[in-house]
């Protein structure tokens, strides 16, 4: 059985495989620091679509189809479905996803969603409820601006601070242990925890990294609580699009409580961009941002043992643009996944089957 | 352990209890024919607030804080909530729950959600994953107007198919089966069936039972192929808020199949305002009636053992105004849900404590 670890924590004594996964990415992300690495670059950012919010629907069909390829599995397969995105309604979910005929659990933590998916597929999969789950989230640069700022056409000026929403994709599908594709080694999830809303009062939707920092800060501190750990058991710690401003105010909110993350910190909304010359402020954002990140530059790494165990900690800021208008604050909620490399289970298998170990 | 049924639909070896649930509705519903049964009603629609979304919050807040009262624990007993709402990003749920200090996951699934949140909280209990979970959703007819269609300032006129969206909050907390609170007996869901996208093009906004019913159908058929079951099995089966319009259709679309449940059937909607008197067109509708018709009206006949077997089936759809003003049709989605009377296990305990049966 899977156990509870501490207060808002999960470890699987039956780790599931992500056993394939998908990025597909806009015009932008491919001219990025990581042009090469996505399984697909689509020029036309609104995807042959009329629309922003068909485009990102587009993107997320385009990404689940690919994530399904990958595996040699077909859509009858997938017991569950798990997905979501920034829309209001998560409409690019439902019109994205009704051609697959998948059962399907649709989820809200805005830029976490990609943590939230990933934890519940896994859930689901540890307790032998389903044999095959998938997680799906996406984002778009133009329907998130129009859905909680302003429409582009009025092309107003972005502070500093702000971030670029990622247009993108990325789909993820989780299968009991025992599911092996060809000799492709499979990375496992062995735990999660599970994020509360954390409200510090940031009422700044141009900040989005300072909202959701203390957040990151809330469920790292449990996690390494929970498992009894520090971030020296991880090679990577992960967020998903805390930003320049979001990473140093993240960072020092750990030290206070005297745990040092800044030489294991990544943030995946830092990497996807060259902030700089591609002028997207504090760095990459939205649903789609840390889903096509772990699909294209993380998975990769840990696959080939390059990293052993990584911390994924995909973060969101609660807010619409209702809320905001209404000068409500911006509170945040953030996820985490730990997620490795399974090289002994691997190890064994290449033992098996020569009689020798690798 | 838990075990998968068919294509969609788990079957719970140790089935969780419902150990309390709570109901807070608007003046409106606490004039409707359940007058008197609900949990608390609220003449204020504003519940106090500046705003028909912090009201909603309200609503929601108030609801979780009876339930907790009603079982006897505190919040940092809760181990994880699922919960969500009609409006953008949800933030209905996350204004309302933060001050619960409690690991959520943010659900959405339109009007289906309390279906959503139910199978979820269910699922993780059942699995090990939590000794208590809550499941809570809200709705409030003019915050969702105003999302969904237009500003009650309008004063627009309304068809006589539209549905009436309910102000108000049901939260449940499910627990193990060994929890028990004094000699209260409470009932269990014994098992779920998660829902497909369903898009039968229906395109009006005022209509939501004619976009619903093809979704229920869908889910109620698979929950009956998966469980080998028949209508006759059930006490009832009670959809959320198809209405009059969506009733009519789901029971002609489950003929088609040779499944006649017209005998069996209720709708929360239709049940939760006397229609024609209180002017709510096809019957009421929202995230909130199907959660407070189950706290205020069916679990107590389940308790009571007046009911011994109900498929819940609250019903979504997938619409936003944006989606909608883009000329998109709103497919639907359906959850069901399996909630029995514990009466074996209760005689079981009297006999235990009293040397005789009932």
């Amino acid at each position: 059985m899977s156990e509870q670890r501490g207060r808002q924590s999960l470890c699987f004594s039956h780790p599931p495989c992500i056993v394939s996964s998908s990025s597909v990415v806009g015009k932008k992300e491919g001219e990025g620091p990581l042009s090469g690495r996505f399984d697909l670059v689509v020029e036309d950012d609104k995807f042959g679509s009329e629309n922003w919010e068909e485009a990102e629907s587009a993107f997320q069909k385009k990404a689940m189809e690919i994530a399904i390829e990958k595996a040699g599995v077909s859509p009858e397969d997938i017991r569950y479905l798990f997905a979501g995105d920034l829309l209001g309604q998560s409409v690019a979910s439902s019109f994205a996803l009704q051609p697959f005929g998948v059962p399907l659990f649709g989820l809200y933590g805005a830029c976490s969603t990609s943590g939230l998916a990933l934890s519940l597929a896994a859930m689901t999969v540890a307790a032998g409820y389903a044999y095959l789950a998938g997680a799906v989230t996406s984002s778009h640069f133009a329907s998130a601006e129009k859905q909680f700022r302003f429409p582009l056409e009025y092309a107003n000026q972005r502070p500093l601070s702000t971030t670029w929403t990622v247009t993108g994709s990325g789909a993820f599908l989780i299968a009991g242990q025992d599911f092996r594709k060809k000799d492709e080694c499979p990375v496992r999830i062995t735990g999660v925890t599970t994020g509360k809303i954390v409200d510090y009062g940031v009422r700044d939707s141009m900040n989005m990294g300072a909202a959701m920092a203390p957040a990151a800060k809330d469920v790292i501190e449990a996690h390494l609580e929970d498992f009894g750990r520090t971030a020296d058991d991880y090679d990577r710690i992960i967020t998903g699009d805390l930003g320049k401003v979001g990473r140093e105010i993240l960072i020092d909110l750990l030290k206070e409580k005297n745990i040092d993350i800044s030489e294991k910190h990544m943030d995946c909304g830092i990497e996807i961009f060259d902030n700089e010359k591609q002028g997207t402020g504090s760095g990459g954002s939205g649903c789609g941002c840390s889903a096509v990140m772990l699909s294209a530059h993380f998975l990769p790494l840990l696959r080939s043992g390059k990293l052993r165990r990584i911390l994924f900690v995909p973060t969101g800021a609660l807010l619409s643009r209702i809320s905001f208008n209404e000068g409500q604050n911006v509170p945040g909620i953030a996820h985490a996944v730990v997620i490795e490399c399974c090289e002994e289970s691997c190890s064994r298998r290449r033992t098996d089957r020569s009689g020798s170990p690798r």
